[in-house]
């Protein structure tokens, strides 16, 4: 029951003290994260810890994540890796045709967010508190310069996890009714949405820090307002992948 | 530290025992779903729990996985859904343009992946068994129809929750310094891989069912040595997304 109580207080956390993490702890993070299922036994992920203070600092500047304040956080890159197969496949002269799909991609980007996902749920289940950072992919580029990424490799995300100097409060999510259905999808109706808008409303307002008059839908709506990221077609071209 | 012995003894279950997961439990596999994080807190991720048993055979031929052995587990397809995020924006009449890109898509499987993974990490952690059902993308198109899935879905990849009837042993995954680098990529090496696969040499020889004589970069040789799941793009493109 522990678990479950840790695991719906979830929240992201952007503020970390000075605390290290003990090797032990490092050593159990990452084996955590490679015990997780991966489709076919292929392990397409990796990870790059950033330990380097320049090249943090470029991926604050990237993320527009402040990875360099917890200077005693850890800040593991995870990489969908298909580098090895194609290695594994170049060795003996063969083709990497078909590992070079939009299927292996996804593949890959699964095995690499369920290896960061029981990374960051052991994490918080020692005290630790975690934050994805999406923002990498602002500049896939210059993210793939800075850790000499080769072929078949696509940064999906950094994963911040030191020891918490602050929590926000936990965001109320969509409601049951929303995301489970049984046999059938079930559309998410017009009522549902005022509800939940309703809601995610008084969450913003009254919530103890960064209170905002918005709601869900306003966030949604604002969210894909712009381009985001609009080349990652190109970049995951570059890197060999065939669309 | 009970929850790491749990974790770095996972495998996948593929035979279940009769007994039910109670209502509570299901709640509780749910809510430990929707309590990862999300990117943007976008939340773009839906489960179907299949129950009906004719869609549940129509899977099994599907997927190649025996989903209605387990008459007592819980079987859930998680759906990668910005069908939700349309219609917000669709109610007032804007584009859907920045939705239906390659990072949009990225952001729904991460979303899916990380529920997917909190689940899986929560229902091992009461001694139930999990497996993932990949296979379900061997045919998009009949999944769709059968789950009536909608514009701007992918049903990802399903989760069977049971009672474990047997468990197989771990498998010895690739070394730490194959996967964790620090600031920099480091290739997998050939010796690194002649390692690995003198190691998973003996696991497939010596584990105790379904003994075979091949290795790690055989399987990987073997995986991509066909075409597979060749119409995603397609797919992908008549749900609405944009290559």
């Amino acid at each position: 029951m522990e678990l479950f109580e840790t695991m719906i207080q979830h929240t992201s956390v952007r503020s970390f003290t000075d605390q290290k993490l003990s090797a032990e702890l490092q050593e159990q993070l990452v084996l955590a994260a490679q015990s997780a299922s991966s489709s076919n036994f292929l392990q397409a992920c990796s990870l790059i810890q950033v330990t380097d203070n320049i090249k943090r600092k470029a991926i604050e500047t990237i993320a527009k994540f402040p990875v360099d304040n917890g200077t005693n956080g850890q800040f593991y890159i995870f990489v969908a890796d298909l580098n090895k197969h194609a290695q594994v496949l170049q060795q003996q002269n063969l083709s990497t045709e078909h590992l070079s799909t939009m299927e292996s991609l996804v593949v890959a980007i699964v095995d690499t967010a369920l290896a960061a996902q029981s990374m960051a749920v052991y994490a918080e289940s020692v005290e630790l508190g975690i934050c994805y950072v999406g923002g990498i992919r602002n500049d896939l580029f210059k993210m793939k310069d800075l850790l000499d990424l080769p072929k078949f490799t696509y940064p999906v995300f950094g994963l911040f996890v030191g020891y918490p100097a602050e929590k926000n409060e936990v965001k109320p999510r969509l409601p049951k009714t929303a995301i489970l259905n049984t046999n059938t999808y079930q559309p998410f109706t017009p009522a549902m949405l005022a509800d939940y808008d309703e809601v995610t409303t008084t969450y913003y307002l009254e919530r103890s820090t960064n209170m905002q008059a918005t709601s869900w839908s306003e966030k949604v709506r604002r969210h894909f307002a712009q381009a985001r990221r609009s080349n990652t077609i190109d970049f995951l071209k570059k890197q060999g992948f065939v669309f």
